[in-house]
């Protein structure tokens, strides 16, 4: 937590982020030990720009992105309908977004992002979140991914794992299959400073989730980068990258929004699979792990007490 | 083209689109040679259902849909909105949708559809379209292609080709990555009998479009089947099916329109590849025949005389 008297500002909010890309960079390069990330510096026409590092080809991650922007102008007539703003202002919008695919069916993926958006009449407020994609539910890694974002979460408030995990329930979510992207986790947005909570102390809760991240997935990637597998279980993970796609393109909110309005388009489909399958209409086999995982992807599970 | 002296009524149209399914699954089996389709038949909670015909693992198709439907109900807000209908009313919803993967990168992925749409307050109009994606753009075949339909629309119309070729170009486009999605064709929506043109006349177009795609697809079919190719072509028609997948998950507004008004998801998504790759920023070798495609999928280009 970062002590100042007054809120911070955009300045120390930008620096927090940029330091958490290098330091989220570090563990994972050490943690792969296969290869390191590429640096692509960008600029924006419309003011500001970013730093996107890009891993391809490691001994655990295949294909994944840890990206910084900060970028900023004239807010769209979209932005200021969404915020009730009727007149021109401009907004400033910095965070942290992460993708990674394993090479492994048995290691999941994972999804963070936090972010912070200011206009220039004063309104800002923060977003964020973190969620786990497992190819293969297993319900004791889904308890421990969920304990240690309670353990965060519950430093700040009581009340923000369970709400911000019924909230990533409802957001990871494909309507169309009526299944949850993985075993959620918690997403949060338009966490403004109110009576409640000052904006050092929203700020504050996502600093903890920013740095929850490197702990948490360096732990699977540690614990189950030698698990082993044969062709029926990458075969397996190939399908699931598959939904991973349609999840992405068809009702990721930010990535929609990116697509729509001219973003960086490499940059935002880093989240892209290196390589994702589809079959029509597959079916597992009853009785088996892949059916298991299929039939527990479900909105509502109290995965800290997965037995109930 | 079907002579009646009353307006061809949705029974006679859906007995067309339902004859062209079959009389399309035995020119495709007939060339393809290695498999046959597979046919499941749905049904709507809310009224009607398909036939939705699959073919993977062929000699030269290695995954592709041809898709029946019909289906009715009360017509949703959003098409009454659409419509300027403003009274409940119900609708019906007719026809034939083709998506075809072949194995080779030499052989053009093809897409087709043609529809049919009435309101139970009279309104009714067609809709359809065929449109070609080489993964390695050859301009002799892209203008075979073109004069085939534009044969067949000069048969109807003389506008008609100019017109539908430039909303294919309109339609099948990938605005963030400001790439077509392949060669375009023709697109068409809404086609309501006027003055100019009566039912009987835009049915009689969408028949010979119907009737149009298996001739031309077995043509490619057949012609590229055999031209030999290594893993680079391989690699590079995964990285097309990406955009193919890009483009329908998130541009298509009948992939949209489906997957979010509760279709029938493994129907509407059998136009997804059975393998696509993504690569980071991927940069094909300058005066290669992968940049050469790329710098060829322009909107506005005349592939009549692609020469100039």
């Amino acid at each position: 937590m970062i002590s100042t008297e007054t809120p911070p500002d955009k300045q120390t909010i930008t620096q927090f982020f940029t330091g958490l890309q290098d330091r989220i960079c570090a563990a994972l390069e050490e943690t792969d030990g296969g290869a390191r990330f590429q640096e692509d510096l960008w600029e924006r026409a419309e003011g500001g720009g970013g730093r996107t590092r890009i891993l391809q080809e490691g001994a655990v991650i295949e294909k994944g992105g840890v990206l910084f922007s900060a970028v900023h102008g004239p807010a769209s007539e979209a932005t200021r309908r969404q915020m009730n703003v009727t007149e021109p202002v401009d907004f400033y919008a910095t965070g942290v977004s992460i993708v990674l695919h394993p090479r492994s069916p048995m290691v999941p993926i994972i999804h963070m992002n936090v972010r912070y958006f200011e206009l220039s009449n004063g309104i800002n407020w923060f977003g964020g979140g973190i969620d786990l994609t497992p190819h293969y539910l297993d319900r004791q890694d889904a308890r421990w991914f969920h304990q240690q974002l309670k353990t965060v979460c519950d430093r700040h408030h009581p009340d923000f794992y369970a709400k911000h995990k019924a909230w990533a329930d409802d957001y990871f979510y494909l309507k169309h299959r009526d299944e949850t992207r993985g075993v959620g986790g918690i997403f949060f947005d338009y966490q403004k400073p109110s009576e409640e909570f000052s904006k050092e102390a929203i700020f504050a809760y996502v600093q903890s989730v920013g740095d929850a991240f490197a702990p948490i997935y360096t732990h699977f990637m540690r614990q189950n980068r030698d698990l082993p597998f044969g062709e029926a279980e990458k075969q397996w993970q190939l399908l699931r990258r598959g939904r991973y796609v349609e999840f992405n393109l068809v009702w990721d909110r930010g990535t929609k929004f990116g697509l729509e309005s001219n973003g960086r388009t490499e940059s935002i489909l880093m989240s892209m699979p290196p390589q994702a399958n589809w079959a029509y209409d597959y079916k597992p086999q009853p009785g088996s792990r892949e059916e298991e995982t299929l039939l527990g992807l479900k909105k509502g599970v109290d995965w800290l007490n997965p037995l109930g």
